[in-house]
């Protein structure tokens, strides 16, 4: 198992912190959550069913075609790479690490790659791995390129997969409505709806992959509160324009904080922003030791800050890190 | 995908008839669901996390020395298969119909054999899969009888696999402290509890063959909010106690009442009624057209009639069959 965010009760007891005084910004998740509504007995009393509108209503949201349900884009990235033969898989690197161990594991022979010289040596791949925008580098990549890039792919019986779990802030960048075949895009609830407990993610592909995916996946992928509450945040068209523009706004004043202390962020999308820095591992643990919880990574050095939820959260990470970088 | 229980919306339509008009039998769910309380905003909105007391709570009520949380006993049907080499497989049949598809899906040879047979031929086996006790048939197996089984595939490198689906009104019968090398044991949250909506199971077995089957499954398997729920029932032993009480009994009403109407149940198990009857197609439509769904099984022609919940639910059925069998 990679290792993941999200570890907070494993920081606690290091830490010997108490879970409720930590400001955990360990995660890619929108901090402002989606209000989940009460859960009706019913979803949680019968199967779930496939009819029951949630499809059509992640179509709309999505702009996508064809869509299938899954429990977190995770499960999709397990999935995908059962069902090919043994390939030659460019991954985008460094990125989310479990695109490229999941199509290791299923046997294909997989290259990890940045993002220029992953495009400019296509040639050499059946299948392409792009996160976009990237986690944590936050590259992002042009709708004619990528439509060029599917059709290469596609050409030679291959697959471009586009991970855009951290697209719904800007949708405009999406290929969402441009999938199917030849072009698969993973979308997460999670992170945009700041739902990541519901595990609920979507596959845009054409409806031939689809079908094979929910083959292997089998049936009731998804609980019945989390196919309620992901159909009712669809729908919630208000809320969504809002959580934009704050995913966007509490994002650049997270950039402005951090310059202010002299981390100025390598680079960052709306959901976090990412520091190169060798003193990344001290950091780290020195905020760690003040109740903050922020995402660590190995090679290269960096830290990934995601996003503080209102002006008390900015005022302790900007006296923490006034502190530990004086 | 075989054909599932539970496709109210598709009988609805079907039948023209609106889903809030309709008593649902055609499932083995308790309809008299464990109440599942209200949802901290924390379970929907941050990633679960698997130190969170749920498999500790879990191993104390199956009496499992180890167990993996999984997304409904159906996720782990679906990936056993995968953890073998090719092996020669016997399933218990008729039974839940996705334990064989799964095992042949996985390119293994399968034969499936009813209870007695089965047992017998034990030797021409890597691995024998049960449904105890069986759905729909209903039949059981004695502790011994199971451990000897365990004990002889052991030997040879195979496993038994117990479904326990629709053992916990009989905790008594389970196999689950046994679990261990050479006997895996499937438990379900959604049968017993009514919370078939939650997609929560239990694999109890050998710490390793968990590990594996956690490697292919990957994390977050179960949502934050079915996490929650699921702890909380464990921790309900008055309910749990009352509710053993309440399915016995509604099953025994349920018996009588066919038996009234001459239709004599084959076999049934807390959670439902088995009735071989050569009218089963003509009578699933009948009592379809009056609203009522239950269970069609074409080989044997059967029904399976889930528990009523309330008195108003015993009449209606009564009155339905009464007219429809006179």
């Amino acid at each position: 198992m990679r290792e993941h965010g999200g570890r907070l009760l494993r920081a606690a007891r290091q830490y010997n912190i108490p879970v409720s005084e930590w400001l955990d910004l360990s995660t890619g998740v929108n901090p402002d959550n989606w209000p989940a509504p009460a859960i009706p007995a019913r979803a949680w009393h019968r199967l779930p069913e496939d009819d029951d509108g949630l499809v059509e209503a992640a179509r709309r949201y999505y702009g996508a075609p064809h869509v299938l349900p899954v429990a977190g884009s995770q499960a999709a990235i397990q999935c995908l790479p059962r069902l090919r033969p043994r390939s030659r898989v460019g991954v985008l690197a460094p990125g989310y690490a479990e695109h490229a161990h999941a199509w290791e594991q299923a046997g294909h022979a997989v290259d990890r790659v940045s993002a220029e010289p992953l495009l400019e040596s296509q040639a050499q791949f059946d299948v392409i791995v792009l996160i976009h925008p990237n986690n944590p580098g936050g590259e992002t990549f042009g709708r004619p390129a990528l439509l060029r890039l599917r059709d290469a792919l596609h050409a030679r019986g291959g697959w471009l997969v586009v991970d855009e779990a951290f697209m719904d802030a800007t949708p405009e960048a999406s290929v969402c409505a441009n999938s199917g075949d030849g072009l698969i895009v993973l979308r997460s609830v999670g992170k945009f709806f700041g739902l990541a407990g519901a595990r609920a993610g979507f596959v845009c592909a054409a409806p031939d992959l689809l079908k094979s995916l929910r083959d292997v996946l089998g049936p009731w992928t998804l609980s019945g509160p989390t196919r309620h509450v992901a159909q009712a945040a669809f729908a919630d068209v208000a809320w969504q324009a809002a959580a934009r523009a704050q995913l966007c706004q509490r994002s650049a004043r997270l950039a402005a904080l951090l310059r202010l202390h002299g981390l100025a962020p390598t680079a960052g999308t709306a959901y976090f922003q990412w520091c190169r820095d060798a003193r990344a591992a001290h950091l780290h643990d020195a905020l760690a030791r003040r109740g903050i919880l922020v995402r660590l990574f190995d090679a290269p050095s960096s830290l990934r800050f995601g996003l503080p939820l209102n002006d008390a959260d900015y005022e302790r990470l900007g006296h923490a890190l006034g502190e530990e970088l004086r």
